[in-house]
Formats: structure tokens, C-alpha cells, sequence
């Protein structure tokens, strides 16, 4: 009975998420999750208190694999330019994960403008990104690999470059190797944090 | 008779412009710009076919003045880096429009996954960014500004940032001053263009 249980939840959530990335999470209703899936509304409602319960369970759950991914990248490189390129690596994953993952991406940036709940959930692990990155960086100046840099500033470009390239692979999936443009961008990047000194455009002419 | 026609157009295009930014496109219907903007349905359809249709005039509109700001601040400018900068400070103005332009960013997207004519418009002026930024970049080379780096990669770059900045600009709009990220982000990118000779990171430990 359990097992039947757990099957049960499992097979609502991916019905949930491929129709919220298919037709959008405003126009999916609890009642055609429950009709896709074959599940009864009873069954729906032991799981899960509402749609937004999923939606946020689904969040959660692709962060965690993302937090894995990334942690463990750090984690087996060598120096911290090696780290962040092993970093862009794991966003390979993110491009090619067959069940349309991806397609949430939009969604909840979406929802998080008009659900307050959402965005909360959404702001939070944002900032903690930015934040993480502000210390990959600065350990890459401790470790003389990174020039005097702003750290906070680097972390902030380097999950605005991320987010930005996502946005562009779920619209134009086949409009570039994803991959390669995530590693090449990273690589542009550390070449500017591991300048001798940050070029001051305003004092040359 | 002709004036009318046009103040009716616009406030036409004023209102479908805030309810497909506060409610989305999805679930905003002819009728109920129709009620907001107080015209008839012989009116909306007088001057659009379609919603579509105002959702495709909404986005090339931003896209001219986008356009205009970037094409004008890099006009102004004596170096590319200088130029990249000055357009970096046009994003000053998508943020700070009050029209609620913004929030239609993400719909664009959004809908572009769902509508092939939206995916066609939308992606077309996007390569264009690209070609137009690995031209600057070029130009970068050419002048001696930049280092030996691959254009086409540098373009998708700072295509990808702009976009990762905006998204990120809509969903915490006080979450960090963005023009100020921006500029940062891009003087940035400038150092690692500008290096010497670009840091090969599987070359060292």
C-alpha cells in the first residue's frame, strides 16, 4: 500500500509538471491533473494540499538536484576557475533533462510576479546563489587565482549569465549548443576576474 | 475622426499592455480589454485583428526603442568598451519604465514556447542581438580594445547577461540597484575581453 501510495504521488507530480510547462501553471487545473494522471481528487488532495503545493514541491526539487550537481562539481575541482567551469558543465543537465524540466524555469518566474508565496520561495534561493558565488569568488582571490575583483558583483553577473542563458535555451532549444556557450561565457568571464587589475574604461581614451 | 481613432488605438494597446503584464496573456481575452479600455468590439477589431496581434505590436514597439537607446549611446561613443558601457546604461530605462513594460518581458518568453508566429518574432531580433553584439566586439578587435577572443561567443555572452539581468530585474525589482549591476557586469566582461591573452584554465593547476 505504500509503494501504491508513493507511485501515486510520483505520477501526480510529473502530470503536473509537464502540463504546468506544456499549457501553463494559470490554465492547469486540479481537475485535469487528476484526469492525465488517473488518480481521483481524493488521492490528489491525501498528497498534496493544493496546486501551488506542487508547483512549490516541484521548485524545491529542482534546486535540490542543482544544488547537488554544482556542490559536487566545486567540490572534485582543483582551483576555483576550475570549479566554475566544472560548475557550467553540470547546466548540461539542466538543457537536456527529457522531462521538460525546463519548461518550468519560465513558469516560475512568472508565477513568482503575482503569488507572493511563490516568490518568496523563488527570492530566497536567488539571493543564497548570489551569495554562494560571492564566495567561490572570493575564495579565488584567496587562492591567487582571481585579481581584485568585487566579489559580490561577480556573483551577481555569474548567476545573472546563468539565468539568461536557461531563459534562451527553453525558447531556442536547437538555437545553440547551450553547453558550450554556458562554458565558453564562464571561460570569458574568468579571463576578466583573473585580469592583473579590472580595466578602467573611463580613464583610457 | 482621425485623432480619436488614434487615442482609441492607444489606449488599446495601453491597457492590453497592463493586463498581459499583471494577469498574463493566457488568460486576458478580447472581451475584457474591450471593458477596461471602455471601446466597442467593432473598435478593437477595427484596429486589430487579433489578440495576438496587439501582444506582436507591444514587443516590436519595446524593440524599436530599445534599438534606438542602444544604436544612439554606442553612436556617442569614442571606444567600444566606452560604447558597451553607455548601452549598459540604457538598460536604466527598462527598468525604471512605469508603463509596466517590464512584466511583459517575461510573457514574450513565455508565450514564444506556445505560439510559432511569437517564436518567430521573438527570435529573430534575439539572433540579430547576438550578430550585432559579435560585431561590436569586433570592432573591439579591430581598434585594439579587445584581445584575440571569438566574437560570436562574446556576442552570445552579453546577449545572455542582458537577458539574465532583466529576468532577474522583473521578479526582485528592489533587490539590487540593476543599472548599477549592469554596468558592473559589463565593465566586467570588458576585463576579460580586454586581457592580454585569454586565461586558458586547462592549462594550469
Amino acid at each position: 500500500m505504500q509503494v501504491r501510495s508513493e507511485e501515486t504521488r510520483k505520477r501526480i507530480l510529473d502530470t503536473a509538471m509537464r502540463l504546468f510547462a506544456d499549457k501553463g501553471y494559470e490554465v492547469t487545473g486540479v481537475a485535469e491533473i487528476c484526469t492525465v494522471a488517473e488518480v481521483s481528487k481524493g488521492a490528489f488532495y491525501h498528497h498534496f494540499p493544493s496546486k501551488q503545493a506542487i508547483f512549490l514541491e516541484l521548485f524545491r526539487d529542482w534546486l535540490r538536484q542543482l544544488d547537488e550537481g554544482l556542490g559536487a562539481a566545486l567540490k572534485k575541482a582543483s582551483t576555483v576557475p576550475h570549479g566554475l567551469l566544472a560548475m557550467a558543465g553540470e547546466m548540461k543537465g539542466v538543457f537536456t533533462a527529457a522531462d521538460g524540466r525546463i519548461g518550468l524555469f519560465l513558469e516560475f518566474w512568472q508565477q513568482a510576479r503575482r503569488e507572493p508565496e511563490i516568490w518568496k520561495e523563488l527570492n530566497a534561493p536567488y539571493l543564497r546563489y548570489q551569495d554562494y558565488f560571492a564566495d567561490i569568488v572570493r575564495k579565488g582571490i584567496a587562492e591567487g587565482s582571481f585579481g581584485p575583483v568585487d566579489p559580490s558583483v561577480a556573483g551577481q553577473t555569474l548567476v545573472a549569465l546563468a539565468v539568461g542563458i536557461v531563459v534562451q535555451g527553453i525558447v531556442n532549444p536547437t538555437g545553440a549548443a547551450w553547453d558550450r556557450v554556458t562554458h565558453d561565457a564562464v571561460e570569458l568571464l574568468i579571463s576578466g576576474l583573473a585580469a592583473e587589475r579590472p580595466v578602467s574604461v573611463s580613464s583610457r581614451r
